[in-house]
């Protein structure tokens, strides 16, 4: 097992053990000895000879034994001092508990510094500092500070906000919710998020790995190992700072730089993480798929016995696009054999106010029998003649024998100490206090069983390009210290990728222009050339249908004269004549480089449109085919280039096509920052597309 | 008071009180007996003597004094007799209880009337039948069989459920949650949703009305009612059977025709009710109007002693469009001086997880003193230096001494019966597990405060219209029995609304054609005029920009010939000589009429996006001024009508002045079905706009 010294260690060291009970190295060491630790525990405390019943040592290198993990809480000026000792004496892990580090900026960040180089040097791994600890309820043991000892249970967590984890803790030992495993990562100067992710997925006791967090400090490491993680389990993540003002505070909080949401989103798209978007989602899922098996399908039957809570329930369900079915005829006619002649037998099936545990029973029965139901939601809401305790057996009893589908309960208006409710959750049924929470779950579950079943797509097919001909003009262009391409060059790289181009030159004069015409064939489009200038056509810099050498000749003075008149100083590099293309869908193809994920692509409605509509989807580079398919299909420019009005539908293969070129570029050179082509204007199936402009930008 | 004898009476009688206590007619007496009801009680039983130490009574007839409210619970075949001997006894009131009525079909539906004619008989009011019965906690009056029986309180609750009566009382009940009135509307027979809500708007006690519908019986007075109520507290809904499934779910279950969730939404809007989306949302909005003032603005300070949920908090807060301000820089002295160096005095204000009451205390006299805060969000989170008990009573506190702030908690990982949960409770500050909820439910509130702020209009101005000519216009059509109105009519009707039109007239013939062209004055646009015909460009019968006499008599051949070619059987009546209007921004502006709630004005971005991009907003008529400007700012059309790139804006006015143009009509004249202008293009500031083309329908 990876980190076995961290999760499974056979001895613990606890430096900085103290007596005083209010202390956090007290705390630490009593959660050790209440939780149960079965290995061998050394409190290290020099002015003290036994703490709780435990003999002391002055100082880790005196520990007879082998120490597996030293968990450290000192103040952080004795931690490098602490941390060598425990590099000489072999210890394979250090857990700082103490803060004082980065997260306080100046001395405290040189402070961590010097720890990371002790623990290289003696080939240590290090969780910290400044964090809540450690637990692995499994193992029994608890190596935190947190006030709370969870039960043992199937749910791993990894937080970057220590309060939030012992918030996590407090939660799920309020309601008798098992942990597999906690683990709180503060400033991860040694070990991250996706080190304790890659470890957890091998563990046996943890069925579902719950993750918050602020940033990412590897991009590509948390992408690579997040990638084969959710092939295993499920990885439901909160990830705060969403806003511009969430980001502020991140910054100030932890120092972790907080990356654009949009690209946080893409990275959780690619590697299937799924995204909570509160702090109660993440609680929501982590608790069913902790306890329930993953649905084969999207079909869900609510069985309730009050009609409202049931429409909310059908309500939530159909706008997670889940589907609500009907029984097979035969089970239907059981059904309402069984039922008095009021209750509904579609869907939800109502049992009426005054239902027992033996209508629930049947239809439960009946539900979990049923070839058309995926899932089962089971409402009770309180009523006089519903004895609750009996529903809440007769559910457990019917989970029993049906194991395999997922049955979740919104045992409405109880008491959490309440039997149902206990009864439930011991018997691995999530309770949600409100219908349109249930659904939510189940929304989820479904999506992640379409994760677990779609093909393994390990490389994208490598596309034909001129990398030799791109590298040539990146470096002719940082050789001059340009970081926006020039049209021409920007023509060249998309040319070398492949990507279609109407015949297009630059001329320098009026001749030139004239000729350049002649060459491509009329009727002709004239743009200015100049980086300076961002909005051409504004400025009366294009003008397009020139079908004649005159016209030419007459237009090349015109856009001068114009440009010269609207910006004096904008540099002029010339005019670009190009190809007049027919008119078509205009979407925009584009990709910038986020700082912690790589490239993002994005494609979206086009033209002028894309500024206000911002209908756009976005995916982590390298995108794969049916990445690209799905960008196109996510956004409303989708219905355009299906057709609208019944008008033929556009050559959406072209457009995911040229998609997967951008992709690929932007992922071999590293050195282009930014890529566009906006707008492309798509034909008919099979007629391609045209790309009307394009702009780069490279890296200093 | 309106409504007396249910929220008030002075007597009840219990028809079919009963001493089996698992009978729903003992549950109600005992319930009236528990709850401590004042006046005078009498149990209706021939067969017993005395029920609960009260004496029965044969029937109601045998009372010796006035009975106020009959609650009856008898079966439903014997309900009308009942209710006619209430009748000749001078009953003012009767809450029906019993079941089997129009919510079963058939049968029930005749007795429903049979009953409802007796009520109208003798003046009597009735609510019900198939309901749950009325609470109202200031009058210590149960007349209900729910299982608990809230405390007194500021919160009132009506539901269209009653099994989400019960829930939403039980769950009061379990977390100590006061209530002023809860009433169940069974089928609505006679008293409906607006007749309680108009009552409840008078009651003291009533701080907050949630409301849990399904559907409207007579939207009008819905409308009226909440117009007038809002003003004066706040109404939370939430409307169940908001999507398709939903709607199936709720026609067979009550019966009551559920309006399209679009017509509700604009009905909320309208009447300023704010809408939950969830049943949780509800609960959280009840429970902080019911306790709290209402912000003045909308900054919000966080105090928290856990970074990761305070950044929660504030992703929440920036995505309910909050402010998160920076407090003044004396106050932020102040707090520097009395915080640890590395708490953060920013927004949140982060206290550290070694906090304790003090700093606390010291914060939040900060936060509710200082002029830029509106309200106050203090979060804890359980650390072991932390003493939640001892900030709960600082908490409270600080609400005493400034009583006008709203100050919301999120006590975390705490037990519901634990005492800073109780404490905050029991001194009217909501706590929320959640951080994210607690910012959802400040942004209602700043929601509320502007709904409060904003000024009254009674009237919209009336603007002219030569509504003789609509109507004539209408009955010309009604007579022939068209519901589709020809495109000559719509223009007139247009034009009798003073909606500005391009020049048109239709020609029977090719010469007719060309002599209006020459009239209107080239160029001009020429389209076909079919009734069969909707999509007339796709089919050849438009044709744009004819210039000269020759071109437009040769095009009238030429569409005919098309459109006889494409569509053999379509009927046409002739060609539209259409002034050619220069391109603008296209919009569109049209209405609907929705079966509950009247006319429903729209307006988006027109022409053939309209289809696709879906970017549209709904209002009901007639729509105000304001309330068009809204409609106008909602859209992503805003964004291009403002000026794409620096483009100059549009005319906005003159297309808010065409939805209250049309909105006018649509209230006018009842026979107006629907009503669409599309593409409307709108010019620059001052320029108006063009009707490019126009369609209306009649009812038959």
């Amino acid at each position: 097992m990876k980190l076995e010294a961290f999760l499974n260690p056979k001895s613990i060291a606890v430096i900085g053990a103290s007596r005083e009970t209010e202390k956090v190295g007290h705390r630490i060491l009593r959660n050790l000895v209440d939780s149960g630790f079965q290995g061998r525990l050394y409190p290290i405390n020099p002015k003290a000879a036994e703490i709780l019943g435990r003999k002391c040592y002055g100082s880790v290198r005196e520990v007879p034994g082998n120490v597996d993990l030293a968990v450290i809480a000192v103040p952080a000026q004795i931690v490098p001092i602490v941390a060598e000792e425990c590099g000489m004496s072999g210890v394979r892990g250090v857990t700082v508990i103490s803060a004082g580090f980065s997260e306080t900026g100046g001395d405290g960040t040189q402070l961590e510094r010097e720890l990371v180089a002790i623990c290289r040097k003696y080939n240590m791994r290090m969780q910290g500092p400044n964090c809540l600890g450690i637990v692995n309820a499994g193992n029994f043991m608890n190596a935190s500070f947190a006030a709370a000892n969870p039960l043992p249970g199937s749910i791993s967590f990894i937080s970057q906000s220590g309060a939030l984890g012992s918030t996590i803790l407090n939660w799920a030992f309020q309601n008798d919710i098992g942990f597999a495993s906690f683990i709180s990562l503060g400033n991860e100067a040694d070990l991250e998020a996706a080190d304790f992710v890659e470890a957890l997925a091998e563990d046996e006791m943890t069925r579902v790995i719950g993750l918050y967090i602020e940033g990412v400090k590897n991009g590509e490491r948390f992408i690579n190992v997040a990638e084969e993680v959710t092939r295993k389990k499920p990885v439901i993540a909160l990830k705060a700072g969403t806003t511009d003002v969430g980001i502020r505070a991140v910054s100030s909080h932890t120092g972790s730089l907080a990356g654009s949401d949009i690209a946080f989103s893409a990275a959780f798209k690619k590697v299937n993480i799924l995204r909570a978007s509160t702090l109660e989602e993440l609680f929501h899922l982590v608790l069913a798929f902790g306890a329930q098996p993953i649905p084969k399908g999207k079909n869900v039957l609510v069985i309730t016995n009050g009609g409202g809570p049931g429409i909310l329930a059908a309500d939530a369900c159909e706008k997670m696009n889940l589907g609500l079915p009907a029984l097979e005829f035969e089970l239907m006619e059981k059904l309402r054999n069984a039922l008095p002649p009021h209750a509904s037998i579609h869907n939800p099936v109502d049992l009426l106010g005054d239902a027992d545990e033996n209508r629930y029973g049947f239809a439960l029965e009946v539900a979990l029998q049923s070839g058309k139901v995926d899932g089962v939601i089971v409402i009770l809401t309180p009523q006089a003649m519903t004895p609750a305790d009996k529903v809440a057996d007769i559910v457990v009893e019917a989970k029993k024998r049906f194991p395999d589908k997922p049955l979740l309960a919104v045992f409405m208006g109880l008491d959490d100490d309440s039997y149902p409710i206990k009864t439930l959750l011991k018997n691995n049924i999530p309770n949600y206090v409100f219908p349109e929470s249930v659904a939510y779950v189940f929304g989820a579950m479904y999506d992640y069983s379409l994760i677990l079943g779609s093909p393994w797509v390990d490389v994208s097919k490598i596309l034909e390009a001129d990398d030799e001909e791109i590298k040539e003009v990146l470096a002719e262009a940082r050789k001059d210290g340009r970081v926006n391409l020039t049209i021409e060059e920007s023509i060249k790289v998309a040319k070398a990728c492949r990507i279609r181009l109407p015949h297009a030159m630059v001329a320098r004069n009026r001749k030139e222009a004239a000729e350049i015409a002649q060459t491509i064939g009329y009727p002709v489009v004239m743009k200015i050339v100049s980086p300076d200038i961002l909005h051409k056509t504004d400025l009366g810099g294009v003008i397009l249908n020139v079908n004649i050498r005159k016209e030419v000749e007459r237009n090349y003075e015109l856009i001068l004269r114009k440009i010269r008149m609207a910006m004096p100083e904008a540099r002029i590099l010339g005019i670009l004549i190009q190809q007049m293309v027919p008119l078509g869908k205009e979407v925009i193809v584009g990709a910038v480089r986020d700082p912690q994920f790589g490239p993002l692509m994005m494609f979206g409605l086009g033209g002028i449109y894309v500024n206000f509509l911002r209908d756009v989807s976005y995916r982590l580079c390298p995108v794969t085919k049916s990445e690209a398919r799905e960008m196109v299909e996510e956004t409303k420019a989708y219905a355009l280039l299906r057709g609208v009005r019944g008008e033929p539908p556009s050559d959406i293969n072209s457009v995911v096509d040229v998609i997967l070129r951008v992709s690929q570029t932007m992922t071999r050179f590293k050195e282009i920052v930014e890529m566009e082509i906006n707008p492309l204007r798509v034909y008919g199936e099979g007629n391609g597309y045209s790309t009307v402009d394009i702009r780069m930008t490279i890296s200093k």
